[in-house]
């Protein structure tokens, strides 16, 4: 039996490389190193060799990596070669940019239905996507088997409505609402906080302010005086 | 000369130990244990007294932290305690839905305008803020002492807008949308690719439908077998 532990941080740049290779492939480039791919990605080509080398023996030392098998290889270990379908909860501002966001579609994401509970925007569409209310959610749910759900709901909904998607067989739930979820344990819940991007950014920012001034900024770690 | 480096995922923490600071403030409760913070976050206690430390000497062993005391250092460290101008670049769904995020304005960001090159959103209003050109923004960048950008605009036009923005002075961006950046030396990029989370939740259910199951969840890696 196998059994081994992927860090998260890692199949984050698997998604990373994966785009950097969809890329390649679109202009053409047969053949890519592991210093390229570090580069595009920002980081050291020894974190993509290490990152690499934990699903398999890629690439041929001192060639590089063939850019169409390592990305097909990233895209059936990311489950990017099959159609998921989601549904989407809240039709906002918010959960509308989630449908339109690019690349959503192009990696094999499927919004099944936007779910909202306003009367004025249930049987309208949003993106192209109907706007249903929970009892056709149930259905379509069912029918399309659905086990993935985003979240983008107001954060004195976000609690209950993670019950209601457990409740209906949903395994996993993405939750954009800035507010920390906690699933029960069968339940796979991610926290996507995007105010902790703007403290990252600011956190730099306030030092340069207080006349600090940072030297060296890396995906790891941000060194100043 | 003080020199030290705090990676990033420790700043990251910071920002989400300060959202759940406000919580407890809120509520009232005067004192938090590191395993209290930690529980909150998803995280060990050890990492959180770890992070901390960094900063200096805070909360009182075998007691906890002073709820209200910490939040006001993290306050600090973040940056959150002053009002930040910023400029969003890009007026549709997600521009719109990153204007309108519940938590921005709370967490001292004042967004000045949007800016936008169509001519039928020039004018308007979205979520209470101008809709404007780009001559418009260089006035308004200037008076506000405007240095942070956030970036919602289509991938093809990234690149060109982050030159535009740099050349009027703004010293930090933040691209949401899903291509790397690469700014010049002196500017602060952060990336921020939506998609990276769809690949991490889908990664974990790509093994349940192998047959394989998670072991373990942790913000840190995936066990799996």
């Amino acid at each position: 039996m196998k059994f081994f532990k992927v860090p998260e941080p890692t199949i984050m740049r698997l998604s990373l490389y994966s785009r950097i290779l969809e890329q390649m492939e679109d202009r053409g480039v047969p053949i890519i190193s592991s210093v390229e791919l570090g580069d595009a990605v920002g980081i050291n080509s020894g974190v993509v060799r290490k990152d690499l080398s934990m699903f398999g023996e890629f690439g041929v030392r001192g060639v590089g990596y063939n850019v169409r098998e390592l990305r097909d290889n990233i895209r059936k270990l990311l489950g990017q070669d099959r159609n998921w379908p989601v549904i989407i909860v809240g039709a906002g501002h918010l959960g509308s940019s989630l449908a339109a966001y690019p690349g959503f579609q192009q990696r094999g994401f499927d919004v099944v239905a936007m779910v909202d509970t306003d009367p004025e925007k249930i049987g309208t569409q949003v993106i192209e996507r109907p706007v249903v209310s929970w009892e056709e959610a149930e259905i379509l749910i069912k029918e399309h088997g659905v086990r993935m759900a985003i979240l983008a709901v107001p954060v004195d909904a976000v609690q209950s409505v993670a019950q209601q998607l457990t409740d209906l067989g949903v395994e996993a739930i993405l939750n954009f609402s800035p507010i920390i979820l906690k699933g029960p344990s069968h339940v796979q819940v991610q926290n996507v906080d995007l105010t902790v991007y703007f403290d990252l950014m600011r956190f730099t920012q306030n030092l340069n302010t207080n006349g600090l001034r940072p030297q060296a900024t890396t995906v790891r770690g941000i060194a100043f005086r």
